[in-house]
């Protein structure tokens, strides 16, 4: 099976409302929610690919209840770990008049020393059973900015690829604990590393210790810096729609190629053709089968010559 | 004891932001959630008042279910009737550099017929023991728009005094059942009569059914049209604050007063100390009971004499 941990899961609320204009009132129109946080993104998709999947983190209080009410009749497993504090909302207000989205994300709960040892110990018991394991998103308050680095240690020691997709401190403490790979997009790379020019970021986020970089360049494809070479793989087209939760589904492709031990074009390609329709499908976060299907014929693959 | 009525109870969440930007992300710094629903807010003053408070109207799903259990150790007693519905949310989004407040509020559950006839049985029982009743708020979806015109009919037939505090086509409807007093602010009235003069809006009104219209008028306090003369009640300054929940606690002065028979200028006092109490206090539909206290020394009470 494949392990995803998000340590702060969400309740992803979803707002509609016909013109938001700060400082008046609104009548909501529709209303949404559904389970979120990366980590529960990438395990939809990987179980949507036909993989067994398993996601941990935290969850609790009414929120949480609420997140693991909706989480149970999904094909994924919950093995999320309960903390006395109330799991955290995330709201997206879609604006109907332009189609564009205000995110207001709450902090999430508190984690405690107990609950961290607690979520360590159920870490290292689903590790036994895990092919690959995916460490997704921001960090709940209470948990130390190395956890991350941690949690890549423990999975390497029992001998678990790790794929990390995070940002700033978190990513930065992590990367240097050795990933199998991080999948960082354009504004991660360039806080991470200075450079604004992808490939020389890459290469750089590389050279500090990820086995394998993959950076989302959004419509361009991704760009992966990878033991056996250098590849860029780009959709056929720049693509109209929501691109909430695209990351997300790449990384998906990228951990089911990594298990299924494709090569690394196949990988890239699988990873782009589903970040791709995940954009083009109406639901933000879920991807479009056909699109899907269609997009892995004609996705892009180049490799890069080194330079010198 | 004094019966409130909030078809549509909400959880009142607040964020608060830096700053809000439309279109972008935010990190809410802080989120407070408390029950709320026009009925809720009064009753709560009501207690503080040191009367016996109910509160009815629906609850249900995972958010009436949080807010029923943040209404339990309040000093009112909860006779909500539950509905398969999800309860409301209503969002203030305070924006922490201007100080302004963005509100978004969901519609509310879809009421069903066997949920309105289980709710007019609580109702009707309920009655029995009460001094007064409040009716309170805009209606779910699924409620008919003369459900509080059965209400006030239904509390007249048991001859108990009914207050009717909502706007639009509900308050037209209900003020033609006759209640004993509705609370109109000046864009209720104007919406109501079409007059943007209170004065004359106020007596128009009247006319349609209400035994006494006590308008609301923001900092100008309260205009009372009522059969024993008109009056107007004035805070002794125009104060600076969070007007939330000011209209709820002068619902509760003129509930309270109407219960302890109270003459016109007390009643009108207290709800104007109460209300400009509200503005003062640092939390959101608190009342500040030092401001309070002082007030009821200072609000001025001048009676109209009739123009003809």
């Amino acid at each position: 099976m494949i392990l995803t941990v998000t340590l702060n899961t969400a309740l992803d609320l979803t707002y509609r409302v016909p013109a938001l204009v700060p400082h008046t009132s609104h009548r909501v129109t529709e209303v949404t929610e559904r389970p979120g946080g990366k980590g529960l993104n990438v395990a939809r998709v990987l179980a949507a690919l036909g993989h067994e999947a398993v996601v941990t983190g935290f969850a609790g209080g009414p929120t949480g209840a609420v997140l693991r009410d909706q989480l149970a009749p999904l094909p994924v497993r919950d093995a999320l770990v309960p903390v006395a504090g109330n799991t955290r909302r995330t709201l997206a207000v879609v604006d109907e008049a332009t189609g564009d989205t205000t995110q207001l994300n709450e902090p999430g709960p508190v984690v405690t020393a107990d609950e961290w040892a607690a979520f360590l110990t159920t870490y290292e018991t689903l590790l036994r059973d895990a092919d690959a394991v995916a460490l997704c998103g921001s960090l709940p308050p209470g948990i130390h900015v190395g956890a991350y680095a941690e949690l890549v240690r423990r999975a390497r020691a029992a001998g678990v690829p790790a794929l990390l997709d995070t940002s700033g401190e978190p990513l930065r403490r992590g990367i240097a604990a050795r990933p199998d790979l991080v999948k960082p997009n354009v504004d991660e790379l360039a806080q991470l590393t200075g450079s604004q020019e992808p490939l020389r970021a890459t290469h750089d986020a590389r050279r500090r210790g990820a086995r394998t970089v993959v950076s989302s360049l959004g419509a361009d494809g991704i760009l992966a810096a990878t033991p056996d070479g250098t590849w860029q793989a780009t959709p056929p087209a720049k693509v109209l729609g929501n691109p909430t939760g695209a990351g997300d589904s790449a990384v998906a492709g990228l951990l089911s190629g990594l298990v299924e031990s494709l090569p690394w074009p196949a990988r890239l390609t699988r990873a782009v053709a589903l970040a791709t329709a995940t954009v083009l499908a109406p639901a933000a976060g879920d991807f479009d089968r056909t699109s899907y299907e269609d997009l892995l014929t004609r996705v892009t693959v180049t490799e890069h010559t080194p330079a010198a």
